[in-house]
């Protein structure tokens, strides 16, 4: 049974990121909370993800304090602070959202040739393919993989989930089991891989994988760089075996500014950047305000924390 | 009343470009048509769009078709060929979703600054903005405009349509006539010109309007070149009086060489590749398929040309 916490009075505490608790105070009052001092607080949202040691302190003062609400999609920086004398939230799902986003951009990016144009001085050859009716099979079964079909829902794409446990995923026309990944991603014409990085996924990417793709398929990589063997890459797209990389993380990351990837005619790398800062705070205050809202109405919270589990 | 013509004989003709006549004849097949001889053909599919001059001999050949079926969007290039004794039928409506698709991609493009990462060489500062939730303008109300709107469906964007007419356009927030455009793009994080080129919308991106947009905004072309003023355009990019311009159409087209846009930090070119024959062939016959289903049930054909009206 997930707990529930009512109250009104909210504290927005650190101060020392001010754009941050701007937003979150009007996300407070937005979603009917009353802003309060840490003494007089029901309850207290976090607002300096770099921050973490003035947490303490903050808490000292706010004997009144039932939920806290945590500004991260996971909870490992406040892990030493987790108690059980409080309700505890974090952003869980919040991000995913710009990250499927970003698996769509690239996407668009590599089967359009935009990398290609981007770099052009001159009016080149026109190339390039739809994303419209394409086959988009997604390594990885969690939040961006949901997100992902969410919005593609109109593309009329033909998704193929790989994921660990033969169970449906909703939306997509066939779901695959890691150990058939070969067959997954034949005649895929994206390869997404958007899943988490486990002694099992790690080099996942590997020369058999890149074969067994289409020669003119992108791989999309938003998961963690050491799912890709990045020498296997390198060479795949030196001889042409696949249509290119689009990568939003690397291994090593940074990528050094030798690697081969850079600027080569098969590959994209953005530095990481499924989510940004500047991206990510109108999420999270739009959770920050609904979570308020519940809080105000005494209804289960989003993204709660399991404290036992730590996550 | 659109008339309607039945049969099931159809040919393909000429044979000068293998690849779309053996898509078409597929397509024929398919929509349940017999593939015949111009000589005991009823009707005729039109499978070079470079070879017009090929026509009067293939149609003196062909006496009882009835029905022709071009392969373009619009019908230009045939029309000192048009007459009453045939229906003629155009790709109309069948290449807008390719071009829709570029505005999203374009719009990706720019906001999440791929075309500034294409061209690093090294791990770079991280920016970026959504295109989820974010405010659109439009600037037309034709085919484009609906499939874009479509394809944004579960994007969550406020789409504001700029047309003629204040007419109400299905799936948007907001329609604005041409005379209020500054108003239309004002707030707006993304402006896409897709109209036609009228007398009334040469040159309808000037100074004034660039001036009216936000300052990271994104301008998108995917209409004609000569809908901006490219010296007002440059200017706007060399002062950051917008976020950039994303064009897939210039003016003069090809872009020269010696344009200060190409490499600009604030643009991306693309070469009017919004719909790449590689990308049109499988909508033309598909729609050839649809019309042949039709031809041979003696329903209504799609893409009726209105031979006096020219279009």
């Amino acid at each position: 049974m997930a707990p529930t916490v009512q109250g009104r009075r909210v504290a927005v505490e650190p101060r020392t990121r001010p754009v941050m608790r701007d937003a979150f105070v009007e996300a407070v009052r937005a979603g009917g909370g009353e802003l309060a001092e840490p003494e007089t607080a029901e309850a207290l949202v976090w607002a300096d993800p770099a921050n973490v040691d003035a947490f303490p302190a903050v808490i000292a003062r706010a004997p009144g304090v039932r939920w806290i609400q945590l500004p991260y999609a996971g909870i490992e920086p406040f892990v030493d602070h987790l108690d059980h004398e409080h309700v505890w939230t974090c952003g869980k799902g919040v991000y995913a959202a710009p990250v499927a986003e970003h698996v769509v951009a690239l996407s668009l990016a590599g089967l359009r040739d935009l990398h290609r144009y981007a770099r052009e001085r001159t009016w080149s050859a026109q190339t390039g393919r739809n994303l419209l009716g394409a086959r988009v099979t997604v390594i990885g079964a969690g939040g961006i993989t949901s997100e992902l079909v969410r919005l593609l829902e109109p593309w009329q794409v033909t998704v193929t989930v790989v994921r660990r446990l033969d169970v449906p995923f909703p939306g997509v026309d066939r779901v695959v089991t890691t150990d058939r990944l070969h067959e997954a991603v034949a005649g895929a014409d994206v390869v997404v891989v958007a899943c988490a990085l486990t002694p099992e996924t790690t080099g996942i990417i590997d020369r058999g994988v890149l074969e067994a793709m289409a020669d003119h398929a992108w791989l999309v990589n938003v998961g963690r760089g050491a799912h890709v063997v990045t020498a296997d890459l390198v060479a795949a797209l030196d001889e042409g075996l696949i249509g290119g990389a689009a990568l939003d993380v690397t291994d090593p990351e940074p990528l050094p500014d030798d690697s081969p990837l850079w600027g080569h005619p098969r590959c994209l790398i953005t530095p990481h950047v499924g989510n940004t800062p500047e991206m990510g705070l109108p999420l999270i205050a739009r959770r920050v305000r609904e979570n308020v809202e519940r809080f105000v109405a005494g209804e289960p919270l989003l993204g709660l924390v399991d404290v036992d589990a730590g996550y």
